[in-house]
């Protein structure tokens, strides 16, 4: 007998968040979905994310794992379960077939084909509430998948350390480490959740970067996103960035709308590269996200994270909003959107 | 009769720490301290904070407000109860007096004429806990005070507005406003609570600021800080901080050290002033507090906040520690103390 207590829909979300979360980055070309089953009384009888490309969608998996207690009981999930036949059935079939009472949901499907999933739950007599913590997946684990529906692009985060001056330097050029290894074990998480790294060949030259979601001990992550190096000029054939531990692209251009347009069947790229680059990212409105790991230190002098953003005057500065402030070890990270 | 509820100490102490939030600024050369009476059954009969100059103690207002409830209570107070007849007679005896039983401090006084307040009401039969809260006190409402008892000198908090990027201006000099109207009003209630503010002649020169302490309307604040200008250069007559809001003191010299030896009978003060007076204390090690308001914008370009803090090397950052982060409006405030 199970002793567990009921748990509120709000909490059951968050959960199927954080299982959104771990599949992040390896479900392609499905969206990172989380899904949790309750019981007929509320309690918790199965869990899970999104199966790897083409397998089964995060209702089934944890449907599967609730087995017979999914009968009468509710099914929360991150997004409106979907009601095509691609690779899989439609979650829809699934969720009928094991007998759920009720569905909850945070996000509505924006994708014509896949939606109409919750009309048809409601058409067999299943009670749907949808809009449940919806700002959290939003802003989580389906930021990324709802820009590419709604926009066609895949979805640029900015990446940069920084002193809390501004400085990705020392005055003699030395930036090993700005940030802290926590700091830097939170940046491999998103590398390995990551389609692409993106950086200007300025980084390469002067830094050889690997580009590689390592994990704490220092191996190989699972799985690496493709490396994208921009430019014009060449690289040296034993850069690192080069090496086989993951994929490479080099794209040839200095224009911002020239990379998103090589990066098209990507959704979550992370550009990680020096003030040049994110300069003409910035200036050309080509960023969703910023994220800035903020070291609790002063450096001063001439080497700043980003220099031209093309704001002569206050009246054009940039203006985001923070959608997120978190601690990180000793840093903290800052997490802006646009306003 | 009351219906309250009982609080417990560490709640009381939270309450005691905002009556002496209140105060902060007018109790000199009193220390500014909370307390909170409770009566017999734990529920909350009086608080207030230190009076202003020689007046009373944060104890005896609280008692004072709690009347006859708090015979056979307790106190709940910031800073151990003092054993010395100053201006006014020892806190201590007023506590004796009103039949407290229990005394509750957060600090134990450092300062060897005041101290033993604690010992005494031991002696007397009077049940004492000490370090309650004490690290939220200590961050808090004698932050400074602790800090001059400990140094003799005044506690120096560097407050600036940034961007994201470090930039204290756009390109073209314009400045106002980066940081929002919350974070100004905050500005302006640290200010008032502050001894003095210091600048250097180089901002006098550029923006002309009046330097006092506003409300939100506008209006003077009734206390206001002294204003105090560093550097050897002469200032316009007709500056507007030479007017007839508050006093002024020029101090002729471009050493920290002696700008500190000029405000060594102060216990509070706010550097506001321009990057070079900013690094040149960084420099000199006068900073005791990093107060950042960082607005969620970029602006690019060569005005950063601060120059030069004398880092040549990554291995040779100023280095520092969060002690705390907030939300002001849309700005984020960064508080950091020394390493
Ligand atoms: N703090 C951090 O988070 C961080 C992150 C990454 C790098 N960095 C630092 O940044 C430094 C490298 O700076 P960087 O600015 O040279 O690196 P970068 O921005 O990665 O690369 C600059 C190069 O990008 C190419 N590029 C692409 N689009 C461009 C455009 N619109 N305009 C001009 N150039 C464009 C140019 O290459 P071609 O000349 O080949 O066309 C340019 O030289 C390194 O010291 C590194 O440590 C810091
Ligand atoms: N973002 C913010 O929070 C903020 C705050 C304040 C000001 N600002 C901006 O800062 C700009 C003014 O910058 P600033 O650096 O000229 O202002 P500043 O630091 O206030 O004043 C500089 C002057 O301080 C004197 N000084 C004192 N100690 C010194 C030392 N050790 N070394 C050199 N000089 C010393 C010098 O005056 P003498 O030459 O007379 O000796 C120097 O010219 C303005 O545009 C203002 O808007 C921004």
């Amino acid at each position: 007998m199970s002793t567990a207590a009921a748990v509120g829909y709000d909490s059951a979300m968050r959960l199927a968040v954080e299982h959104a979360d771990l599949v992040k980055g390896s479900t392609y070309p499905n969206p990172p979905v989380g899904a949790v089953i309750l019981d007929r009384a509320g309690r918790i009888a199965g869990a899970g994310g999104t199966g790897p490309a083409g397998s089964a969608h995060a209702e089934v998996v944890a449907l599967r794992r609730a087995g017979h207690l999914a009968e009468g009981g509710t099914a929360v999930v991150t997004l409106e379960p979907c009601n095509h036949h691609g690779k899989t059935p439609p979650c829809v079939d699934a969720l009928l077939d094991a007998g759920i009472a009720s569905v909850v949901y945070a996000i509505t499907d924006p994708n014509p084909t896949a939606g109409g999933g919750a009309a048809r739950l409601a058409a067999a007599g299943v009670r749907v509430v949808r809009d449940v913590e919806a700002d959290l997946v939003a802003a989580g684990p389906l930021r990324e998948w709802l820009h590419k529906q709604r926009t066609g692009l895949p979805h640029v985060t900015w990446k940069y350390a920084t002193s809390i001056d501004g400085r990705s330097a020392a005055a003699d050029g030395s930036s090993q480490w700005i940030s802290s290894e926590a700091a830097r074990a939170d940046l491999h998480r998103r590398r390995a959740a990551a389609d692409a790294i993106v950086v200007g060949t300025g980084t390469v030259l002067r830094d050889d970067p690997t580009l590689t979601a390592r994990l704490i001990d220092g191996r190989l992550a699972a799985r690496q996103p493709l490396r994208v190096v921009v430019g014009l000029r060449e690289i040296p054939s034993e850069s690192k960035v080069l090496n086989d531990d993951s994929r490479t692209m080099m794209v040839r251009t200095r224009d911002p709308a020239e990379v998103l347009k090589a990066l098209s069947d990507r959704t979550d790229v992370l550009l990680e590269g020096g003030p040049t680059l994110a300069g003409a990212f910035l200036r050309a409105g080509a960023i969703d996200r910023i994220l800035a790991y903020v070291a609790p230190i002063l450096l001063g002098g001439p080497i700043t994270a980003v220099d031209d953003v093309g704001v002569p005057s206050i009246a054009r500065a940039l203006r985001w909003r923070y959608d997120g402030i978190d601690r990180v070890g000793p840093d903290v990270l800052l997490s802006l959107a646009p306003r």
